[in-house]
């Protein structure tokens, strides 16, 4: 059975918490430990400590449903036409039935401040005071324990199947990665080359390895002044055209059936100066020193300090101010590992992290590189190679 | 000073619910009150019932909040780098700092379990848990009042300014709609379609009437067996590839700087049957029977019943399952209009609400024509119109 690792897995880390069930219905939980990735946040699991999970789904979806469900029973509820009940309520009834009167202790997912969108993503549905409220009526008497914590910590390390869909996601970024290399040129803008990238990964991506739901969100700074703040959270994305010698940084994040990849390639536009060579050749050097450090036990500040290192020897230690990489998988960001320097956290086998150094200066503008490593007990595994040329 | 009215609109209905100030972070209801669309999730709004708004941003996001707010105060914070303070503990100050002691009852977002994406749409950001604890910390012996269903309230109405930024989101749709328009054909894949129609608005919307940032999500079904399911609540384009006679489906929603557009179309590839032109034809004037009935005073049910008449007499009647329309503006659906047949709500000057109705079956396919409508004293108003004609 797919993935059985993680539902064992899951399942002691209950035990420690004393829960007796989860209740999820964050697309990323309910993909986590029923193998469905749910179309929108309609979709509840029902995942009980001992015997076999239920996932309460529209029945619309019955098809996607029973493609992907790992050992896990199916029930639907009529959803969508005009004369259904609403959703909660029949939620409610499918919960209630499908829940047993020994459960003492149930997990909710009450703190996911940060989490993925579903493939459409264009609107997001996320457990509040409606899905408490019905918890508590359906679990009157019972101890509501927020699971938050726990699920995360479950989160930190890959099982060998979920990696093995992580790479089809990082396999599915080249074709946006490729597409960019392909596109970047004078006069081109970063609103074209970011719809071309997400456009590439659409189509190219879709079918590629049994990959239904495939949708990337592709962020392009052009130029010194939009490069040089390319390490913000979010870079928009502008109309300027772009001039010979012109850095483009393309911050590529991308989902393929709930698994998520975060790519950064850098090209020049026309002839590349001297100096951004130099700055280029540096951080390609600090991200494979980083790579080359990844193993289980290994620190995550001192996976962060041998990029460091590298940028610091080469001069430009102030140009680079933000952390070397981060956890993915089940989203676009994870939370947990941090490398930076500060960071207490020690990576261990199946743990994805992202490592993506960067320099950035107003006079030269900005240039990051990042890939997706699992650490493996053979050292670190890039997922989806792709080459590292910025001309 | 733009939009003055939602604000005084807002401190009346604050009035109502006894709330001294509001504290805000859905990136929906930072714009709704502050004009600003935040980035990320980052910023939270101060919005009091006396005295000036604060907006508390990153940053690093220092000439997007300025360039877009309105008469409201910017207070930064740093954000981003690795040696930057934990966003919450930032927050968590500048709040403090910006509260008034005299103020009793605070209000929140307790309750947004369907939530807009910000641009990037990557990842969702949301008041859960942490963000509870902070708000009592903050406002401990003070009360904390969900402030949810009034904020939805307030949002039912569209005001003059936005209604006119809406229009603009409308009509970068079209760009979409005319790029669908001409790309369906035999050969091309649901997939690509959508492909090509996201890449069309993000291309040809950003900078269009001033807007900064752009994003579609469209999902294309093609042929019967795929267009006769295209009312579910997602519906996953395919590498199918179409043939003559086939139905294409475009569901298209779109974001403008925090202002949404849902629109719809079908196109035939090649040659349509005749009962194809005739279910079109049919749907056609059923969504403008219902559009002709807008206007302020009109119940919900009476212009779902304006649409489901015309279905019913051309014999169509068990296929159209939904409902005729729903509000929307500051997300892809809002939750009130409710255009159905058994809606208790009663439409007034300012609503938006889609019109979409549509026949759907296995025999033939299925066909919607959706565009957005604003009710005003004059009547209605179609945001964006586009031409309807599926060959």
């Amino acid at each position: 059975m797919p993935n059985e690792e993680r539902r064992s897995r899951m399942r002691r880390a209950m035990e420690g918490l004393g829960l007796d069930a989860l209740v999820l219905r964050l697309p990323e939980n309910v993909l986590l430990l029923s193998g469905h990735w749910p179309m929108i946040g309609a979709a509840f699991l029902v995942f009980p400590l001992e015997g076999t999970a239920k996932l309460i789904a529209p029945e619309c979806f019955q098809n996607e449903v029973l493609a992907s469900l790992h050992h896990c029973e199916a029930v639907f509820f009529p959803h969508g036409a005009h004369h259904h009940p609403p959703l909660l309520e029949a939620v409610k009834k499918l919960v209630q039935e499908n829940a047993s009167s020994s459960w003492k202790r149930i997990g909710y997912e009450g703190d996911f401040e940060t989490h993925a969108p579903s493939w459409n993503a264009a609107e997001g549905i996320v457990p509040a005071a409606t899905s408490m409220a019905l918890l508590r009526e359906i679990f009157a008497g019972k101890e509501l324990i927020d699971a938050t914590a726990m699920i995360r910590h479950e989160r930190r390390r890959k099982t060998a199947y979920e990696l093995n869909r992580l790479d089809i996601a990082s396999e599915v970024s080249c074709f946006g990665l490729a597409a960019f290399e392909e596109a970047v040129a004078v006069g081109i803008s970063g609103v074209e080359l970011a719809a071309i990238v997400e456009k590439a990964i659409m189509i190219q991506g879709t079918g590629y390895r049994g990959s239904v739901r495939v949708r990337a969100f592709a962020q392009v700074s052009t130029g010194a002044a939009e490069t040089a703040i390319a390490h913000r959270p979010n870079i928009i994305s502008t109309p300027r055209k772009m001039i010979d010698g012109d850095f483009a940084v393309l911050e590529l994040g991308l989902v393929v059936d709930g698994y998520w990849g975060d790519r950064t390639r850098v090209r020049v536009a026309g002839t590349p100066r001297e100096e951004q060579l130099r700055i280029y050749d540096t951080v390609r050097r600090a991200q494979e020193a980083a790579t080359a450090v990844l193993r289980p036990g290994v620190r995550a500040r001192d996976v962060d300090a041998a990029a460091r290192s590298v940028i610091e020897e080469a001069g430009y230690g102030k140009h680079f101010p933000h952390i070397t990489g981060h956890g993915l998988g089940f989203g676009y960001h994870e939370s947990w590992p941090i490398l930076g320097p500060t960071s207490e956290d020690v990576l261990d086998e199946g743990v994805l992290t992202s490592v993506e150094p960067g320099i950035y200066s107003p006079e030269f503008g900005g240039v990051r590189i990042e890939d997706d490593v699992a650490v493996t007990t053979n050292g670190p595994r890039v997922l989806g190679p792709f080459r590292k040329t910025c001309n």
